[in-house]
Order: C-alpha cells, then structure tokens, then sequence
C-alpha cells in the first residue's frame, strides 16, 4: 500500500533576462513549502529553467542553444538535486537538452528522492511548425528547435509508484496515456506552457483553452486508472500569457487539487495508489476488454486515409 | 459546405413486457418529432428494440435468442425504415443480431435516406462477464451474450458525411475514436443502455457515471475533431435504472444539446461539418504530429505488462 502527498509546483512566467540561478531560486522556494506540506513527491512544469523561446524564431537555430542544457545536473541545478535528497524527496523537471551529439530535445526527467535520475523523457508530440508564419498571431516554433523525442513513453518504479512522463502537447494525445497505461503507470507528471491564445484562432481564447486541457488531462488519467499531475509554467513571459489550470487528478478523473492563481504556486493532494486497482480491474481491465486486432490502424497510419 | 440538422433519439426504459411493434411505434413519434423539427439524420440508442437483457442470467443463452434479429430490416422495424424513406431522413439505431452461422452481436447500423443499410457495426469492448457473479450488485452478462464484434471500426460516406458508429462502452475506449478518426470520420454515433450503479461499487453511482459519459464523448470528439451523437436507453427498465445524458457534442469537445429527462427525448442541433475541418487541420493534424513508432504497445500488447 502506497500513500503519499504529491505536489504541483506551479511557476509563474521566466522572463528572457531571468538567469537560471534566479529560477532555481524560485524553485527552491516552491520546493520549500512543499517539504512543509508534507510533500514526497513534486511535479514542475515542462521548459522549467527558461522562458518558453518557442515562440520566437531564429534563422540560425544555433543561436538558441543557449536555452539548453549540455549536462544533467549541472552546477546550476545542483542546489535543487541537493535540496531534495536532503528532504528526501522526489521530483520531475522539464528542461531542454542539447546532447554531445548536437541533438536537440524537449526533456523531461524523474529525479528518486536519492538524487538519481530515474526516468529521461524526450517529448513526443512537438505542436507548432519549422517556419516562421506569418499569419499566426504568435510562433510556435517547437518543430524547428526540436526533434521529435527518440525515447517512447516509458515507466519508471521510483518511490514504490509507477512513475511516467509526458510534455505539454502530449496530454491533448490519447496515445501518450495508453502506451504509459500499458505499462501500469499510477502517476503520470505533465508539464505545459499553453499560449492563452490559439494563434491560428482568434475565438479560442484562454477559457477553450484551460477546457481542453482539463477534458485531455481527466480522460486520459480516468482511461487509464492514474494519478496525473499537470502543471503550468503560466502567465506573463515578456508580454506574452499562457493558461494556468495546474492541477491533480485521481484514476477516476476527477480534479482533487487545482492553482487558482498565475504564478508560483504550490498545489498539493494526498495521493492512494491503491485506487488504481479499481479501474484498471474492471471496466479498464485491459487484459479482458481490449481488442487489438480492430487498433492496427494506430501504429501503422500516421495519418488520415479516408476510405474510397 | 455540408450543414445539416442532426438529432438524438433518446428513449426511455424497454419493460420485457413491450413488443418490437410497441418499440417501433415509439421510435416512430420521434422520428416524426425529428422530421418536424427539420433533422436529416436521427441516431437512437443501443439495442433500441429490446430490454438490455444482459442484467438477466439465462443457463442456456438461446434462452434468450429471442432478443435476436434474424434479418435486418424485418416485418417489425419496417415501418421505421418505410418512413424515414419519406422523410429523407437518414438514421442510425442499434440491435442485437443472430446470423444464419448461429452468432451473437451487438450490432448498429446507419441508414441512407433511401433506406439502405449503408454501415453495419459489430460492438468491439463488450463489458461485463460471461458466468453468473454473485458480488456484483446486477448482472452484466455481455460477454456472455455477444461476440466481440467481427467488423472493426469502419466510415461510410452518407449524406455528405463519413459516417462512424460505436456502441456503449466503446465510448470509454480512445482506441474506438481514433480508430475513426484516422478515417476522417465527421459524425460518430453511439447509442448506449448504461446502468446508473457501478455494479462492483456501491461507490459510484448516477453522477460519476454521467461524468464519466461525457468526459469520454467530449475528448472523443475534441481529439479526433469530429461531431458525436450519444444517445441513451435510460430511465427504469423493469425496476433497474439506467442514466440519461444523451448528447450532441461538437469537433470542439463542447456539449451543443443535452437531453434533460430520463425518457423518449429528441435532441437536436445544428451541425456544420466544415468545422471539423480546423481541428484536424492544426492541433489534430496527424500527419504532422502522430509518431507511430512510439505507438506499437496499442495495437501489440493486449493487457499491461510491467516493465521489470
């Protein structure tokens, strides 16, 4: 029987100027309250330690390497990898990852309460474009800056929890929840920068927006009998908004902790992994529902193919 | 430009005691209603003609091949398809079918306006159990009475419209959705007989059992940019209760008409197909962004496996 407070560091917008020590420092802080609040294991969002340059393009991609890291931990972060142990507590973190072979990821990591990275994820599903677009209200241009990740949705057993991973993007993808539910996943921990504003929409503004992250976040946690949290980096970076709506969600879906707020902003809820038995043995028992034979079409068509 | 106005038949409780005639006629004063109100295509729920006799235990199951139809349309149902022929109204409904081979489907099919059966669709993820279980609060012996379904999830052209259908249960599942959506389905139809208790906790009763309905309908249709009619069989059938809800939802994931009681109920709303086309065009454009390669446990691996 696995029970445990789990948390949501909910962080405001990085500004371009803020340095990494300065978030870490915020970081920190958050880190701080959750260890007072009992808190074993903490979620931060996806792109943690930088504004969200996505949106900005560069003709040269090499010119924002600078937004990456090259090691994992760094000097820079080694005061959280410190802290934690020292709490001994759990947490995940997205970063973006410049490897020693020049490839470039959105990243995300589950770090054990001994310091070990125990779980590396490299985002699947980059949302966006390569190009700059001129009839976007804003860019997102996560296609140009990163490859798609090479790793697949994996599980990790870290503090007696099925942990899994997904980035943004990846919580709107049915297909992220169930590869993790196959493999027992009992807490997925999602981080996310969601512009308020579809930039290809003018009427899908902020309340759409938080609506379809909630509705993907509650389906793909209830489909698949989990815990998820999702958490924010929100609210103003250099003029531009993002939705906030960081929250918990049990396996039955439904939201048991959420931010009211845009900025740093801890959420907590206590956590019984057990709960995910229940689902997962009755209406989601997998082994006794599923009908693989009809599901080809989704591992081997990529795309739409309407039948002549 | 496709635009047409597309409608619920929702129907309250079938007693045993009623007659596929006595059902036809009722589904026939909804089909009246809809064709006043100016629907071009009707959807009604889940084994429309019948009793959902799975609650029931029967030692030997031709006990209950009366249930069955043998051929489809019959003497019984064609009035329903005589006068959709006069409407030009095309429809969808569900029913149990027995096959000269002597099998056993949940079954649904839709209807062109000229009265041709022009999508037959076998239910995939059949609830329940197959063996009498006296834990369980009622019985829900699907997989005792049906056959997986033989047919997949396929589309059919009808009424400018690529047609889906799915039964119940399926609902819950995103592989039903996706499957149809990787066929650039525009309108999904799904009749269900849902019963208001989970019959292995006394825990979840009519309000998380409505959550759960809409919250799978909702991401069904936003993450696969399609229109959805949900419809039930609900209300009391010979004292067991089964919930309401019936739905109309757009390629959004927005609930755009929702039935408000428990019996023989028309829902109706506009439906602009081209809207399905800014989904599937951005965020849920999937040659752009599905990865199968990081897919293949969906469509290889039937149960969970644990990584060790």
């Amino acid at each position: 029987m696995t029970r445990m407070i789990i948390g949501g560091a909910q962080m405001g917008g990085i500004q371009k100027a803020e340095t990494r020590e300065q978030v870490v420092q915020r970081m920190l802080a958050l880190m701080d309250q959750a260890h007072a609040a009992g808190v074993s294991y903490l979620a931060y969002p996806e792109m943690t330690l930088t504004t969200f340059f996505p949106r900005y393009y560069a003709e040269s991609r090499a010119d924002f390497d600078h937004w990456f890291e090259t090691e994992m931990p760094n000097p820079q972060v080694q005061p959280l990898f410190d802290r934690a142990r020292a709490y001994g507590m759990g947490f995940s973190f997205g970063f973006c990852e410049l490897t020693p072979e020049g490839q470039h990821f959105n990243t995300a990591i589950v770090v054990s309460p001994t310091g070990d990275i125990v779980l590396t994820y490299r985002k699947t599903h980059l949302p966006g474009h390569a190009e700059f677009e001129p009839e976007r209200t804003h860019q997102h241009l996560e296609k140009r800056y990163f490859l798609p990740g090479d790793t697949g949705f994996n599980v990790a057993q870290s503090q007696g929890v099925q942990m899994g991973l997904a980035i943004c993007n990846d919580r709107r993808w049915p297909e992220s929840w169930r590869v993790l539910g196959l493999q027992g996943v009992e807490l997925v921990s999602i981080g996310y920068n969601t512009p308020s504003q579809n930039n290809l929409s003018r009427d899908e503004g902020p309340e759409k927006r938080l609506y379809h992250h909630e509705l993907s976040v509650c389906a793909g946690a209830y489909q698949n009998a989990t815990y998820a949290i999702a958490v924010a980096k929100c609210g103003l970076e250099d003029g531009y908004h993002m939705i906030g709506g960081s929250m918990i969600v049990d396996p039955d879906g439904f939201v048991i902790a959420r931010a009211t707020g845009e900025g740093d902003e801890l959420i907590t809820a206590e956590a019984d992994f057990d709960k995910c038995a229940f689902g997962r043995s009755t209406v989601f028992n997998f082994a006794q529902h599923r009908r693989i034979e009809h599901y080809t079409r989704i591992a081997t068509q990529t795309g739409v193919e309407v039948p002549q």
